[in-house]
């Protein structure tokens, strides 16, 4: 979700102001051309989804961002002054705004300066929050499932940052430009050996004679946080769910799909290039389990 | 080289001021935290040598972030504001700081907004122009060549991102991470098959019985501009230059290695991992030659 796509709403009469964004816990709106973020993106970022203004697996979200710091070799940021930022945003926008569906964005860049591709020797991260408006998405994704397609380019394959949600999200971008149709929902990626690996937003599971599975992420791809939770929850109901490379075929050919992301939870798929899918009892059940689990989150 | 290391030095007395950075035209050193250059590394970037007050290949520099605008269909830049963006600062730098050596940055971005990896149907580019201390370099890198390393990072292969000098840097960034020894100058990058590609900031060329070879980029790497010069300068010695795969053995058992980048212009290579190299008469030529072109660069 873009940043800032929405004015500033200071309101110098209120005790509380309600920027939409903070920058190392300032109101702010810009930051120094100088952070390595926009030079190399040098960072990480999660999108969270704030429904009954409460923030859905904060802790997961959190969790990931730590495992990404540690990847990249970034000084964790201070967790607890995030939690009071994203508080205060939500406050405002509940109280002045009156609004509590949202997106909270959270990007974590190694700062400014360092002469080059080298990191200065003690980096001070820059912490950026934001909220961002929910989405408009048509019921029918959920109800009737989403028609996507493959995507022409090809994940790399590159360990050293597959799974976190870095900043060098160049391949999503070329992706998500491949087509313009507003009734193709998504687009599915596969690597340079055929194997499908994501959506350009969001995680793919497929059903086949029971089994639930799901790609690989250990070569490329972005670990969602959904996707963790509908493993979690398909297990927990006794589903086998495995985790293996999936070719594209297989996919064509499976029983069911579906996608996950944070935002959208699960949207069963109803069409992949042309072929036909129906919505499977168990992408039903665990549609329903999500969103018990999504307004039970609060400390997950 | 990082953005923005040095303070703003406006100078309200002064007819000309003398700004080190231009966003979109204006004396700025923040940017909107909604660019996608940030959120995605959505853009480009060029490095370009000023010395004796002048843009070192200015012209391919221009050619190269056009190509890279349209492999990622970003609207292209007005270049003539680039250019007296570029003379702007320059002049600035000479008439009140007295500096005519330096570098000079560019970046463009796909601008801000646009919700998610889509891009916005009516982009506005960002322009960012920036100017930069000339670097230390002992005199000894050119003059007794550099010690360098293999590092264990290994380059994706990602064709659609190859040869154009984008955002998406993380790959350079963990691997300039992997060594502090200041006598380590640089380190080469290889791909997963074992294929030398580039230095983290630099090309690579090797010598071997009188022909010279430097590594096919056409599944990733950087295709340098000065990478360019020396194998025209070398063609037009007489000197037979082929593009091709190389293995790291290949550099490992070469007569001689040397790097090229448009700041440092040649490296000659005197220690890979402990192997030891001479500067090859072909390699001091080449500099010569190519210190030549460089001062003559001006319309090039």
């Amino acid at each position: 979700m873009g940043v800032g796509e929405f004015s500033f709403q200071y309101n110098s009469d209120v005790d509380r102001p309600s920027p939409p964004l903070y920058v190392n816990g300032e109101a702010a709106d810009t930051l120094p051309v100088s952070d390595r973020g926009l030079a190399y993106g040098d960072g990480l970022f999660e999108t969270i989804a704030v429904r009954e203004g409460k923030l859905e697996f904060w802790g997961r979200h959190l969790a990931r961002l730590r495992e990404g710091c540690e990847r990249l070799r970034i000084p964790e940021p201070d967790l607890g002054e995030l939690a009071r930022e994203a508080e205060r945003l939500l406050n405002g926008q509940r109280t002045i705004q009156g609004v509590d569906q949202g997106i909270l964005k959270i990007i974590i860049t190694r700062g400014s300066g360092g002469r080059g591709y080298r990191a200065p020797e003690s980096p001070e991260p820059t912490r950026i929050v934001a909220f961002h408006p929910w989405p408009e998405i048509p019921d029918s994704h959920a109800l009737e499932g989403v028609k996507i397609r493959r995507c022409d380019l090809q994940l790399s394959h590159q360990p050293a940052l597959a799974g976190i949600k870095h900043l060098n999200r160049l391949e999503n971008v070329l992706a998500r430009g491949e087509w313009d149709d507003p009734d193709i929902a998504e687009g599915l990626l596969c690597d340079g050996e055929g194997n499908v690996i994501e959506g350009t937003m969001s995680n793919l599971f497929i059903e086949r004679e029971g089994i639930l599975l799901t790609p690989d992420l250990s070569r490329c791809g972005v670990a969602g946080i959904i996707r963790a939770v509908v493993m979690e929850e398909a297990s927990s109901q006794g589903l086998c769910v495995e985790v293996t490379d999936i070719r594209y075929e297989d996919a064509t050919t499976a029983d069911a799909l579906f996608l996950t992301n944070s935002v959208m939870g699960i949207w069963p798929v109803c069409e992949l290039d042309g072929k036909a899918f129906v919505i499977s009892p168990t992408t039903r059940a665990l549609m329903e389990r999500l969103d018990l689990r999504r307004r039970a989150s609060g400390e997950d």
